[in-house]
C-alpha cells in the first residue's frame, strides 16, 4: 500500500515472516558463489565510462547481488534500489558526475549508486550510528550534490543546479530522478511548471514503477499508466531519431506547432510536454542497452528540460523481493538465500499498530469518523481502519497541504477528521494548519507518528519540531503520549472534542509494553497526572519519556533524593494548575520532552516567567532535544547523544534539587 | 506584475497617483447618479432565483457600481471583485447557497459576494477595525462556509465538502473559484490529482483573467492562454449538449475511451481532463446568459469532478481599472469619478522598497546576488532588482516549496539567493526551510517581509510565527531589522554569511524615518546593541518594536525608573553575554517582540533558565503576541489589541524594575 517513492514509506518493524511467495521456497533467491569481478575494478563512475554497454550489463547483475548481501546485512530500502541498478550504471555512464549533479528523489534508491561512488566498503555501516546515510547526503560525498528523505524536491533541486550553470556557475548538466509517487506531490508540479518555463536545459527522470505495488494514488498515476500502457517504446526512437529533434530549437518548436495545428489542440502531447517538456518514453528501465542509447541521445541533443519515462520493476531480480515489493521496501537483516527476516519480533505492539487499532474501534462506535493519510496508510495504521471501513479511509497521495484543507473542510462539513501524518511530513503542511484549521478553530485531529528521534532514518526524518510549530497555535490543544495506554486515552479524547483542533504525538517502534485499554477514557483538556510523589525534586515529562522521567526518580531515590515524577499529558493549554503545585512544593523542576527548543519547556517558562514565579528565585531547566542535527542510529543511541537519558535527567534533577 | 490570484498580492501603497490611461479624462469613469433599484430588493441569494435572466444582467450592472462606490470609500481589493460581478450572480442564481458550499479562493475578490449575501451595509467597515474581513470569513456568514486569503486551497476545502457529502453530512454541491495563478501553485494540483481520482461530483470555475495583467509565471499559464485561443466558445456547447454527456456514467466513459481511440492518446483531451476533470469552456465570464446557461447545464449533468473555464477581465467594466487592473488590485481610496486616489504619501519609504535598493545595489557589486519571489515580486520589492539585472531574479509563480529548495540548490551551486518570502506566506516553505536548507546548511537568504501584525488583511496576513519557526533550526541566524537602518545592516550581513542560512525579518509598511545608509555594514553574527543605558530594568526590543520600547523607556523616567534599552538583532544565535549583563546590571529584564509565543522570549529563557540565572531570582517577562488571532485593524490598533504599546511595555517594565 505504500507508494515506492514516498519519502516515508519507510517500514519500521522488519516484515515479521518469509514474504507469501513462494519463489525462495523452490530455489535459492541468489547464488552467493559468483564474484564481483568488474565491480572490483571500480573505484569511482569515471571507471563506468572505459567500459563496453556488454561489459556494463554485467557490472549491472554484479551490482544487484552486492546490494542484496549488502541489505541482508543491515536491512533497509531493498526493493527500491534494487529498481535502479541499471539506471543507476546508465546515469553514471553516460553524464560526467560529479560535475554533472544527479539528484535522487527521497533518496532512499541510492544505495547502487553509493556502491559506485566510494561508498562501497561504507555499505557495511549504513543506516548505522557512525555509518552512512540511508539517504543521499551532502556531506558525505561530492556525488550527493543534494540531500534527500523528503519526497518530491529533485526537480526543484536539479532546476536550481541547471539555473546557476546558466547564470555561471561551474556546474554541468542537472538530473534529477523521480519516482511516480514522488511526482504526483504538488511541489514536484511547481517545479515542473517553473521549469517548463524556464526552457533551461534539465533532465528529469521519471522512475515509475507503478507495476510492483498496490495501486498508487490520484488521477496522476492513472495517467501515468495509461502513457505507458498506450505509447510503444518505439516511441523512444521517433523522439530520440525523428526529424523533429534534429532540427535546431527554433525550427523544432515550429515544427512541433505545425503538428499541434494538424492533429488537434494538443495533438498527441502528453501532460509533460503540455508544461514545456519533451517527453521521451517509456523505456525498459532494466534493459541496459535501451537506457544507454537513450540517455546519449538525450544528452546530445536536448536544448531545454526533457522527460525521460523510465519503467522500473520494484525488487528487480530478487525474487522474494519481485515477488513482495511492500514488504521488501524497507527490511530489517535477512537471510539472502531466502529471503527470510533474521529479525526477532518486539516485546509490545507498535504506537502505529495501537493507534490504528483505536480509530478503528472509535470509528466502528461513531460513523462520523474518517480518517486521512497522506500515502502512508499502513505506515500510520490507517490500513487497519481502511480494512474495515474502506469509504472513511481517504489516501490523498504525496500531498500533505491538500490533505490537511481537505481535512479540515470534512470537519467544517461536520465530520470528525483524524489526519495521520508524521511529525516530520506535517511540516509540509505546517500553513494548512495554520491557516486552514487553527485560525478557523476547525476540529481536525492530528495524530502525529514518529515523533521525536526516530533511528534509522537519521535527522530527516526526526520528528522535532511539532511540539514548537503547534503549541503556539490559537485554538489548538496540543498533547503527547507518554505510553501506548495514553495514546489509546488520547484518540478518544481527540474523538471527544469538538471545540477545535486537537493534536497528539506519539514514538516510532514499539509501546512500553503497558496494558492497552478495551476502549480510552476522554481525557480532561489541559490536565496532567502526578505519578510518584516526592519532596525535592519535580521532574515533568511531555510525552514518551515518562520511562525514563521515572527511571532517573528511582535513580535520585538511590542517592536519597526525592523527586515527583509527572506526566503532562497536554503542552497546551498548558496544566498551570499542576506546575504551580509542583513549583510550590518542590526545590527545582526539571522539564523533559522529545522535542526541540521553543516547544514543552518554552511554554512552561513562558507560564512562570508571565506569574512572577521566576522573580524569588526557582531552579528551573528545559530538557529537549539539542541545537543540532543528529545523525542516525538507534533511538537510545540519539537519545544519549541528545543529552536525554534517564542518567542525564537524574543529572540535572539533582542539580536542581539543592541537594546535588 | 503580481498575478491577480495571488493571495498575497496586496498592494501596500496605495497607487500614489492616477492611472496612466487616459480614460478618466474624458468622461467619468462611473454615473454616481443611477441608482440600485433591483439591488435594493435583494436580502439575499434567493431573492436572485426570482429574476428573470434580463433582471440578473441588470442586477450585475448594479452590483458593479455598488463595488467601486463602496471600495472607494474604504479601500480594498477592487480589479478582482470587478472581474467576477457576473460569475458571482450566475453562481448564486444557480445554485443553492448556502446549502450548497462556494468556496472562494484567496476570497479577495468576494466584495460583490458580500453584498449579495446579507453584508451589503457592513461594506461600510470592510477591513477596519470591527469591520468586516476583506476576505471569505465563516465567522461572517454562513455563506462563506471556508475562510480563504492564503491562495490555492479552495478546491481542497471544496473536495472536502463534496465529499463530506458523500458520507452523508448534509452538505449541496460544492464550487470552488478559482484563478488562473493560483491554480498554478502544487497545492491546487494535488486537489485536483485526488478530485480526478475520487471522481466526485465537484464543480471548479477557473477564473482566468490571465489577460489583464503582465504574464503570469509558468508552463501553466502559457498552456491556459494556448487553450483559450484555440477552442472556441462553441466548446462549451459541444460538451453541454453533446451525446456523450447525456449518456450514464458508465456509458458516458466509454464512450470518452472510443473517442481516445479515435483520435490518439488524449484525442484532444485538456490537462483537466487527463487529471480527470470534465472540461467546459472557454466562457465569457462578462456575457450573463452564457454563464448562466452553462452553470445550469453543468448543474444538471455533472456526475464527477467539473471545471468550466471562464475568461473574465480585471477591472471588468470600471475605466480606470481596466486600464491599470495591477493598480487597482489593492487600492486606498480614491474619487470613484476618476479613480484619483484620496490617500496621502507616506513619511518614509517602506521597508520593501529599502530591501530591494540595497538588494539591488548589492547585486550591482556582486554577480552571485540572486532573488527569488514566489508571485509577489513588486510585493518584495524584487521588482526593482528585476529591473536591474532580470536574469538574476526568479519569480517561481505561487509555489513556495519549490522556490526554497530551487534557492537551495542554487546556493548549493556557490550563488547567493535571497528569498523574498513574506512572514505568512513563508510558512509554505516550512519543510523545505527545515530540509533542504537548515539541515544542510546551505547560506540561503530569507528576506521576511510583513513580520508581525501587518494592519487590513488581518489574522491571516499577520506574520505572527517566523521567528518560532525558525529560530530553533539548527545551523539557522534569524535576525530582526528594528529599523529600515538596520534593514540595510542586514542586507549587507546576509550577503557576507556564507556559513549557512540566514534570515531577516521586518514588517510591513513605512520605515520609522530614519537615515539610510548608502551602504550597509556587516554585524557581527549573534550581537546586540544597547541604545540607551539605565539602570533600573532592562528592555530588551527584538525587531521593530524598538520604538516603542525607547518611548516606554523615556514614559519610564519621568516616572523616576532608568531603563536601558537593547536592540537584540539576532534570535539566534542569542547575544548571551548581552542578556547576562543586562541581567546582572537590572532588577528586572523584559523582552518585546512582534511575534508568537515560542519564539525570541522563549530562546532568551531557555538560555537563562539553562545557565542558572534564574536560580536565585530575576524578574524576567516576555512580551509577545497573544494567545488568540488578532482581527484587521490599523497595525497600530491591532498592537493595542495585542497589548504591546509604549504604555504596555512601560506597566510590565516598571513592575518588574521592583520599583513599580
Amino acid at each position: 500500500m505504500i507508494p515506492e517513492d514516498h519519502p516515508a514509506a519507510q517500514s519500521d518493524t522488519p516484515h515479521p515472516d518469509a514474504p507469501a511467495s513462494g519463489a525462495q521456497a523452490t530455489a535459492p533467491a541468489l547464488p552467493d558463489t559468483l564474484g564481483t569481478p568488474l565491480l572490483d575494478r571500480i573505484s569511482g563512475p569515471a571507471d563506468l565510462r572505459g567500459l563496453s554497454d556488454a561489459e556494463l550489463v554485467a557490472l549491472a547483475d554484479e551490482l544487484r547481488r552486492e546490494v542484496v548481501a549488502d541489505v541482508a546485512r543491515t536491512g533497509g530500502h531493498l526493493a527500491s534500489s534494487l529498481g535502479v541498478v541499471e539506471l543507476t550504471v546508465a546515469l553514471h555512464a553516460v553524464f560526467n558526475t560529479p560535475a554533472d549533479k544527479l539528484v535522487w528523489d527521497v533518496g532512499h534508491q541510492c544505495y547502487p549508486h553509493k556502491i559506485l561512488t566510494g561508498r562501497r566498503a561504507a555499505m557495511a555501516g549504513l543506516r548505522q550510528k557512525d555509518g552512512i546515510s540511508g539517504f543521499t547526503k551532502r556531506a558525505e560525498s561530492p556525488y550527493d550534490p543534494f540531500g534527500a528523505a523528503h519526497s518530491s524536491t529533485s526537480i526543484s533541486a536539479a532546476l536550481g543546479f541547471a539555473q546557476g550553470r546558466e547564470l555561471g556557475a561551474p556546474t554541468g548538466d542537472a538530473i534529477a530522478v523521480i519516482g511516480d509517487g514522488s511526482i504526483t506531490a504538488g511541489m514536484a508540479y511547481e517545479a515542473m511548471n517553473h521549469a517548463g518555463d524556464l526552457g533551461t536545459r534539465l533532465f528529469v527522470i521519471l522512475n515509475d514503477n507503478d507495476m510492483s505495488i498496490a495501486p498508487p494514488v490520484g488521477a496522476m498515476s492513472q495517467y501515468l499508466t495509461r502513457l505507458g500502457e498506450t505509447l510503444p517504446l518505439a516511441a523512444l526512437k521517433q523522439v530520440a531519431d525523428g526529424v523533429e529533434s534534429a532540427l535546431p530549437g527554433p525550427w523544432r518548436e515550429g515544427a512541433r506547432r505545425a503538428r499541434r495545428l494538424v492533429t488537434g489542440l494538443q495533438g498527441g502531447a502528453t501532460l509533460f510536454e503540455e508544461l514545456g517538456f519533451t517527453y521521451i518514453g517509456p523505456v525498459d528501465g532494466h534493459d541496459l542497452p535501451e537506457l544507454l542509447a537513450c540517455l546519449r541521445a538525450a544528452r546530445a541533443r536536448a536544448d531545454g528540460p526533457v522527460l525521460i519515462h523510465v519503467q522500473t520493476v520494484k525488487g528487480k531480480g530478487y525474487a522474494p523481493a519481485e515477488a513482495a515489493p511492500d514488504t521488501y521496501h524497507g527490511v530489517g537483516t535477512f537471510d539472502p538465500a531466502t529471503g527470510v527476516a533474521k529479525s526477532k519480533p518486539a516485546n509490545a505492539p507498535s504506537y502505529t499498530s495501537v493507534f490504528g487499532q483505536a480509530l478503528t474501534a472509535a470509528a466502528g462506535r461513531d460513523p462520523s469518523i474518517i480518517g486521512i493519510t497522506a500515502a502512508m496508510p499502513s505506515g500510520t495504521g490507517l490500513d487497519i481502519m481502511a480494512r474495515q471501513f474502506p469509504r472513511r479511509v481517504f489516501d490523498v497521495g504525496i500531498a500533505e497541504q491538500h490533505g490537511v484543507t481537505f481535512a479540515a473542510a470534512l470537519a467544517a462539513a461536520g465530520l470528525r477528521p483524524f489526519c495521520a501524518i508524521y511529525s516530520t511530513f506535517l511540516q509540509r503542511g505546517y500553513d494548512q494548519v495554520v491557516h486552514d484549521v487553527a485560525l478557523q478553530g476547525l476540529p481536525v485531529r492530528f495524530a502525529i507518528d514518529r515523533a521525536g528521534l526516530v533511528g534509522q532514518d537519521g535527522a530527516t526524518h526526526a520528528g522535532s519540531f511539532d511540539i514548537a510549530f503547534l503549541a503556539n497555535l490559537p485554538n489548538m490543544v496540543v498533547m503527547a503520549a507518554a505510553d501506548e495506554a495514553e495514546l489509546v486515552h488520547m484518540v478518544e479524547t481527540a474523538v471527544a472534542h469538538d471545540d477545535g483542533p486537537i493534536a497528539f504525538r506519539y514514538p516510532r517502534g514499539a509501546g512500553r509494553g503497558v496494558p492497552i485499554p478495551e476502549r480510552g477514557e476522554v481525557l480532561e483538556i489541559g490536565r496532567g497526572r502526578i505519578l510518584r510523589e516526592g519532596t525535592d525534586v519535580a521532574i515533568l515529562s511531555y510525552g514518551a519519556h515518562l520511562g525514563e522521567c521515572l527511571a532517573a526518580a528511582e535513580a535520585l531515590a538511590g542517592q536519597g533524593i526525592s523527586a515527583t515524577v509527572a506526566d503532562a499529558r497536554f503542552a497546551r493549554p498548558l496544566d498551570t494548575d499542576l506546575i504551580d503545585r509542583l513549583v510550590a512544593h518542590h526545590g527545582g523542576l526539571v522539564t523533559v520532552e522529545q522535542g526541540a527548543s521553543g516547544g514543552f519547556g518554552a511554554h512552561v517558562l513562558h507560564h512562570l516567567a508571565a506569574s512572577g514565579r521566576l522573580d524569588g528565585g526557582l531552579r528551573v531547566r528545559t530538557m529537549m532535544l539539542p541545537d543540532r542535527f543528529i545523525d542516525q542510529a538507534s533511538p537510545a543511541e540519539m537519545y544519549a547523544e541528545a543529552g536525554l537519558t534517564a542518567g542525564d535527567i537524574a543529572a540535572t534533577a539533582r542539580v536542581v534539587s539543592g541537594r546535588g
